[in-house]
């Protein structure tokens, strides 16, 4: 069986099926109502890089490398200065379906590191179409490179430059190139007949927002919409195609997302974390719960809803699973295997953990919450209108100043309070037996825990994007300044 | 053909199909896959007795009279002591289908005044089960009677004494009491082969919330969830009954709601409002955006969603047009017919008056929204613990002041910020032609407006519901004390 996975920035609350007031999402509405929607699953850091390290190698940030020690709590994640990236002793996802006869395939996104030693096809993938970081710029190839574009070994061009992305209109045609990857690699595989792993990871959706010229203008939410629309209608053309060429019985696609949706972007460029709180950077729900959705033809019956707890690591024991693989013996992994939840509607019980660097903020298990440390951001970056929670305030919760709660965690009940909005009472019974329950989960997760040797401390102005293999052919190739290495900056 | 109106209080936020998170509304997302979703609709007032004298009359409450004076901007309902109710001169809905045959019901809460010339018996009804007032309670029957429980003409017991409440556990059988009515009225009137309005107006999401044992404990959502899956599984068995019965494609059923979930009874009695902004009494989305599904097999095609902006008060002028009936001509009708909506996708351009009081507080044309004036409640309300937006705080926005905006409204695209986070920019064309095209609409609206003779500004201990008749057969008459009319006392 191969495996696809969706993985987007987009909030809980952008899509129709989970209450965007203006149900633009057709597709992805279908793909739910075929297979089965995950009202309760997470990324594993409320942010892109450490999130996508996560989902590829079914481990913690905290294990896995994908952190900072700069400062307490702080995220950090793959800028063009980052040193680090994701080390050799990780065993990613298609490294381990390679075993089973996979050909794996990257579109978009890999951001887990851009200097050679992690290039995407050094690490499992066979082939690549997508850039190592962010789509941001355009630079001025002076004090800062633009973004290269790969396709497998080698750049093919830089953002701003051979890709276009028109800031002023918020016209790009990427979507469309990365769709076109998508259905001419689906092709291939089913033509040679080889099962595959197929990682979409494209960022219209995360600033600077872009759609194609067809989409322009066509949502009610703007150019956010407009992306959004794009997206779904490439999800939709995708599972078509896997339908047309008869193997979507063969396939399991997830949809799902590496972060809450950018408030500090809205409204122009942000989306929607539906009703819960805060956005991407915070341990709110709206940093870190995700849309999800599960789809698979005649194994997954229609119209599923799961309340599972889950978390994009889980693709990795999932997908694992569905080639007939174990899991790595040798060291922990994090994700479990959802099959038993997505076939026979089982639920297991595992807890949920937020870090935000390698501070562990809060815990889920069951319907309660529990926050350990409370921080939205600083009152110096508040101050500066940097807002991860626009138009939310709730007093002692979405703190500006980093609170702990360590003695006396602030809890939540998930059911009848989704919004993180009212504490339970510290005297209450079911207050004590919650905080009871997780301090127990809390203590076994931290008495077993090897942090990684964190990946995220160190920038370098030398390390970006200046000559990229592949850069000599295009005339592409840019002179790096001298070496300097400096404690990276992580201001929340 | 007849026509179904299920009125609950709920939120926007409070159904599945509209991503309440727990999605533990099977049979009214069933109800909305078979028929069609409103995202855009509108109660005409963010208070019970208002909404509900618009739905009935479909006339804006400042135009039928359920407004007060007493106040700038305060909300007015009908408490038992409220000395007005529905005027004679108003013509309800009920009394306009009779003139097409139809037997009318209303089972549950009436809320159009409790004296005896308010009756609804005596504007059109037929057939009574429910109760004039809200269910608050218990209370001494000195200082202030038990609200009664009516069956047609006269009472048949009051709340708490014959009719159980228990305040503790949230235990009450009224739902299953008032579905048992809609199943058998709507049986009575399919072997009668007469067409029927049934209006299903109860109230177990009201606080004091409850529901019956088999569902106490069922949600995840805490007691309100409870009273939410028994009004959804009721639903659930009504429109069962009707095609059990043959007769769905002969009944318009239509659900929504008569204001926003009550945020200051969350998080153990309150609902939500998913991604809008504050709660019931506000102005703000929260407060008057519904959840609004119609259904109609056979002639909505299934699965449809409509951006039509709606409104209760569209009810009124929709269900005469399915009688056959127009509506009166003699006075200003504010509902519109929704059939072309409904039956061939039109969308009808209108705008929605929210109002507060008598006080026009903000306009809604297309996904513009300008607030002419914003206030949720005033501080020393707002001190004591009295909060409807909790977490939510709007710079400017969610105002503790009442204050005017008339010069230069306040402007949000609900498209691109449903959450009014983020006012548009006076200086930006667009909020130029915005605004002017709003204010034509509102000079417009002003320039014709006769208000009709408040009913809700005299209290008097006296009206409360001591005798209600029927109560000399059950020994339920109660002394009432001298009459002592006062201006009521409406806080926000």
């Amino acid at each position: 069986t191969s495996s696809g996975v969706f993985l987007l920035q987009m909030g809980w609350g952008d899509l129709g099926a989970f209450g965007e007031p203006s149900k633009e999402t057709p597709n992805l509405d279908q793909m739910a109502a075929e297979g089965m929607l995950f009202l309760d699953f997470y990324t594993a850091n409320p942010l892109c890089s450490p999130s996508r390290a996560a989902l590829l190698t079914g481990r913690l940030p905290v294990r896995n490398g994908f952190y900072t020690t700069n400062g307490h709590a702080r995220n950090a994640y793959t800028p063009q200065d980052i040193v680090g990236g994701i080390p050799d002793s990780e065993l990613l996802l298609p490294e381990l379906l390679k075993k089973a006869g996979y050909i794996n395939k990257i579109i978009g996104k890999w951001h887990l590191g851009h200097r050679p030693q992690f290039h995407p096809l050094k690490h499992g993938f066979d082939e690549w179409f997508g850039s190592p970081n962010c789509h941001f710029g355009p630079y001025d190839n002076r004090e800062r490179p633009n973004i290269p574009v790969y396709r497998d070994w080698e750049m093919i061009g830089r953002y701003y430059e051979d890709f276009k992305i028109d800031l002023k209109t918020g016209e790009a045609n990427l979507t469309q190139l990365y769709l076109q990857e998508a259905l001419d690699f689906i092709s291939k595989q089913q033509a040679s007949q080889q099962p595959f792993f197929l990682y979409w990871a494209i960022d219209a959706t995360h600033a600077p927002v872009y759609a194609s010229k067809q989409f322009l203008g066509t949502s009610q939410r703007g150019l956010y919409g407009d992306a959004v629309r794009e997206i779904d209608d490439s999800v939709g053309k995708i599972l078509n195609h896997l339908q047309q060429l008869g193997i979507s019985e063969n396939t399991f696609v997830f949809f799902t997302s590496d972060n809450g949706a950018a408030l500090i972007s809205a409204p122009k460029q942000g989306g929607s974390n539906g009703p819960f709180l805060c956005g991407k950077q915070t341990t709110f729900e709206g940093g870190m719960r995700e849309p999800a959705i599960a789809w698979w033809p005649g194994h997954i019956p229609a119209g599923g809803v799961s309340h599972q707890l889950g978390n994009v690591m889980d693709l990795f024991s999932t997908s694992l699973s569905l080639a007939g693989l174990q899991p790595p013996s040798d060291r922990q992994i994090d994700g479990i295997d959802l099959l038993p939840v997505i076939l026979q509607g089982k639920l297991i019980d595992r807890p949920i953990f937020y870090y935000r660097g390698n501070e562990l903020m809060a815990v889920r298990a069951g319907l309660y919450k529990a926050h350990y440390w409370t921080w939205s951001n600083s009152w110096e970056e508040h101050s500066k209108g940097i807002d991860f929670c626009p138009g939310q305030s709730v007093s002692g919760v979405t703190t500006h100043t980093q609170e702990e709660h360590t003695y006396l965690p602030l809890l939540f009940h998930l059911g009848r309070d989704p919004g993180e909005k009212f504490p339970l009472s510290f005297a209450s019974e079911e207050y004590q037996r919650a905080v009871e329950h997780i301090s127990g989960l809390v203590q076994q997760h931290k008495a077993t825990l090897v942090p990684g040797q964190p990946q995220l401390n160190v920038c370098d102005q030398a390390v970006m994007n200046w000559s990229p293999p592949g850069c000599e052919k295009l005339g592409k190739c840019l002179k790096a300044p001298e070496s300097d290495p400096k404690k990276c900056s992580w201001p929340h």
